[in-house]
């Protein structure tokens, strides 16, 4: 069995490991595709980000779908069932676990992370073996590429929920790669009124006109188109920062509204912002971090056609061609989303 | 000017009045549409409904949209503009108003209702003389029908407002008249992952489906096909109940997850309930009463092209066919929204 | 060990059964304080409540204390380490457990409950063996009586999350039970600016006084005190419906300002409400249902000094007297809570 | 008629002015006592902060009660009433006017403060006239300088209503002036479970301990007292920052646990934040600024005895030792709240 491996900044191998068996309650699942997310990039180009850094060799990848293989004791999956995989495992008895907050364990497992040690291994591999009920059956009408976008919706799912009602709001989106050109894709599902994305490239912002933004601004070429929206007080009630820019999040503060919401998913260290700002218009910013029971609500909500993520994903190379892959994924001039076939 | 006048149950009238001027801050208004709602109905056959009964002749109708044909003083719109009329006029100055609930105003004005004595007159009329503010412009893109949908549409925003967010929720609708329709609308728009909805008539839920609703059930015939919602404690997060009749309310208490939320729009007077069923599955039923921003967003959605309400209007009739519009609004075989055209 | 039988209405009888050893992770707890509670009363007289019957004899008591007597293997608590024990064990695996609604289980354990068969037994014994989990620390400037509170103490803490904010609001409490009562104290505790507490005898009223109530009002001979309240309408904000009973429901909703919230704690079967006055007003009538987190909350309020419950404990009797207790409990003249002691 | 009036930074003058009359609706106050607010010691200090600059001689304070000397046509009120003076005059119909948001109207007049010019006049003056409408009644049990104190404490209950429930919680103050004395008064009336405060010099502390603070805690001399709260991902549910200062917001963002609320009510102008805090622990910071129905809410609260500010009034001088005063209120050795009588 082969698996992508990041060993040190730019050194990522395909290695082979001996196949698992499933124990009682798991599953081995045979993965079909899989997304390239931007903390696998900071493992790539840097080893890791702010103060979590690989210590060994690690799997990446956490956003996979595949096909059932083989099936442990006591699983009621069958063998053939086509999966996504969440990459999420909490331990469901801390004090986070117990008042719904499970996102927020104690004691997290995520694949393809380093925060702990040893590492919680991630999924870019031919087979994985988990516990069957991380092993989220796939919607018929769904592709395997679909599938494998569970893990990022999810993400900007419960953004979505950090924010309240969306229905009839005037949202801007900063920063525009997959993540952010999901929560445009969330905030159109939820019936948003008016979509304005910002972005620093061209590229992705067209994507984010494809995928109903009602402007799309290039916010260092043609900044003043922001300026309409400063009217009164601010116009926005709700903010997505997807860049992790502080430029873009200052930027942000002048256009929303007083009570206005900023939901935080861009990570990006250290900001200077404008605290006065934010008391006098009483504005909220609200963080917001991976997911729990909205992984099988995008699934769901991909199933019944609510969503199609299809415009997001940009393109698929197969696992063996990685280094490719991750360089092409790195390049916001041409990519969104880019999937690893297995 | 002629208006459609209620003189007694079933005694509908076109009568003539003189044209008035509009005054500082008001413009005159020539109506070209104008939706008939369940309330008007109720005057038309019963007088009224519950304490509500007309005192004195009364203009009826508070669905209405048209073109500015004068403006007094101190008036910011031209004549010619397009415009949907708020029926709702709110002190502004009452303890609810200040505090953001102007639909519950202690003294609030509202069109076309016997609630207050004088009633405040309707507007099924070919001219109307309102304050300016309550004038709402509407956008290009939308007819003057659609216009006139803008207040039971606005209703059903404010009633999804209630329910808090709407995206990925699983939803049950209860009756489906000209406002559970908009619910189903307005359901589909926030992104619910499943939209049941239950009638006890064919046409309706036919037209339900057309909106979006991924079942629709007729409960008189068929009702154990919500069976399978009754799974666990039940599986709706959110019930809008919109026919005011206490046996859809009633069967909808065993099909509700824990904690789920019904709004309640239909006004059906007294009901008999479980109330331990709410009590130990912490249910909350909550009350939904017309609108106050919601006006101007629904215009505002319909202009985006968010929410199309085109398929809930099913007829038009000339406003001198008052009685024949009546009698066609009263048969739920065949009409969903009738609409009187000026 | 002997322990406080409900054999059928009116047959309670103290039984002797064997001593239990705890297991691993088990803790046998002598008991010190037990509170009989409404439903042992239920029990006591009628054998049981709506469709909830005891099949088969059955210990009573859900509301106790005692010191731990005996450790199994892998448990950090020590013998002699006081505790109040938690009779609620929910599953912690089931959809409403993994979103934090543990009280809302799908496949719950709450002691003293004839709703499973076989019924969970109750903790009216000498000793009991539990899980350690459940056996809270109680702070040591707490009595063993103190402690036996921590149970109806945390079902209305838990109604009093129901409401949203206390601090400032007017605050209705119908019926002046132990759990009246109590809610007046959370009520006091969370800052309401006004508690009216109504009920149709006087002795609970006299308690509801002393508790910190601003007016105690016997709706059965005075009911035209509560007039002024119907002011605008209606004025307040929160009503805590502590009696399950139709007509104090009723007489409340034209009291409630627009908006208000009705948590419904009273368990009263089938009531006829005037639907209408929840639409127009959009009163808000929640559910609420025992306790989670709340039962450790309560324990700490209560050791901090922030909640004395002293004024609701009216007696206690040794439990060999136990027909005498219950009798007593259920007089309202002379009672409101009645604990056993061991 | 004499006032208060800063001239420049250090200039602060006893200047006297022509009486005025009320004309219809308003009422002339003679004025009995005034606090200084941390803004009027921006304005004597440094003649304003941030962007708002003293243009003119501008009369000070904003925290006033006195009694009402004449009425004007229209008026309910008498001569003789007590009254506290709302220092706030929104314009109740701008879109935030509108939607219940008054403390954010585009078009607000607030006395003494010179964000607008000309500059609002403030209250330190002998003689007062405004709208009968911002002249509140003063509950007989209270004393003039504690109806002064209605507008600091409304600031306060405001921030309280930005956190949510308190009832259980437990809560953070860091920096103890009077706005974080008045924090910990409204956090432990609303029940808060534990209280810790925090400062950098000692007299504030002490003043908290008597407030009812469960901790004071001096972060300068002791700020390894902070590491318990540490455990697990940080324990406190609220923080409210009350001293506007990037340190103390820093150092809290460990102490929080996840999904934390803070409210800002320092104004620290630029400050820089680890942002990835506050996304990982989906915290959520919230401003507060000013307060609208929380005027009257806090006169009926100390009315009631449910809050009492006296332990927060830490000296009184004749307003024309102004200056005497200004310099005590500065010295937060021995000053908390210092009033100016008239």
């Amino acid at each position: 069995m082969r698996a992508v491996v990041i060993h040190a900044p730019k050194d990522l191998r395909i290695d082979t490991f001996p196949d698992a068996s499933p124990g009682p309650g798991e599953v081995r699942v045979k993965i079909a595709a899989g997304g390239i997310c931007g903390s696998d990039l900071h493992y790539y180009h840097h080893g890791g980000f702010g103060v979590v850094r690989i210590q060994a060799p690690m799997t990446l990848g956490h956003e996979i779908a595949g096909m059932i293989a083989a099936v442990g004791a006591d699983v009621d999956l069958k063998v053939g069932q086509r999966v996504a995989v969440n990459p999420s495992q909490p331990c469901g008895d801390c004090v986070h676990c117990r008042e719904g907050m499970r996102n927020q364990c104690l004691d997290m497992r995520f694949m393809g992370s380093a925060m702990r040690t040893p590492h919680v291994q991630g999924g870019f591999s031919e087979c994985l073996v988990v516990p069957a009920y991380r092993a989220i059956p796939v919607p018929d009408s769904l592709s395997m590429a679909e599938a494998a976008m569970a893990e990022p919706l999810a993400v900007c799912l419960h953004a979505g929920k950090q924010a309240g009602p969306l229905l009839g709001k005037r949202v801007l989106v900063t920063g525009c790669g997959p993540i952010g050109a999901l929560m445009v894709l969330v905030a159109r599902t939820g019936g948003a009124a008016e979509i304005v994305v910002t972005d620093i490239a061209d590229a992705p912002l067209a994507t984010a006109r494809k995928l109903g933004a009602t402007h799309a601004i290039n916010s260092a070429n043609d900044a003043s188109a922001l300026d309409p929206y400063k009217a009164g007080k601010g116009v926005f009630d709700l903010l997505f920062e997807a860049s992790g820019n502080q430029a873009a999040l200052r930027g942000a503060l002048d256009l929303m509204r007083p009570g206005g919401i900023i939901v935080q998913l861009g990570l990006g260290g250290e900001m200077t912002l404008p605290v006065n700002s934010i008391v006098t218009k009483e504005l909220q910013l609200r963080g917001t971090f991976r997911f729990d029971p909205e992984f099988e609500l995008g699934l769901r909500l991909m199933g019944e056609g609510v969503i199609d993520v299809n415009p997001v994903i940009s393109a698929s190379l197969p696992f063996d061609r990685a280094v490719e892959a991750f360089e092409l994924a790195s390049d916001r001039s041409k990519s969104m989303k880019v999937q690893l076939t297995f």
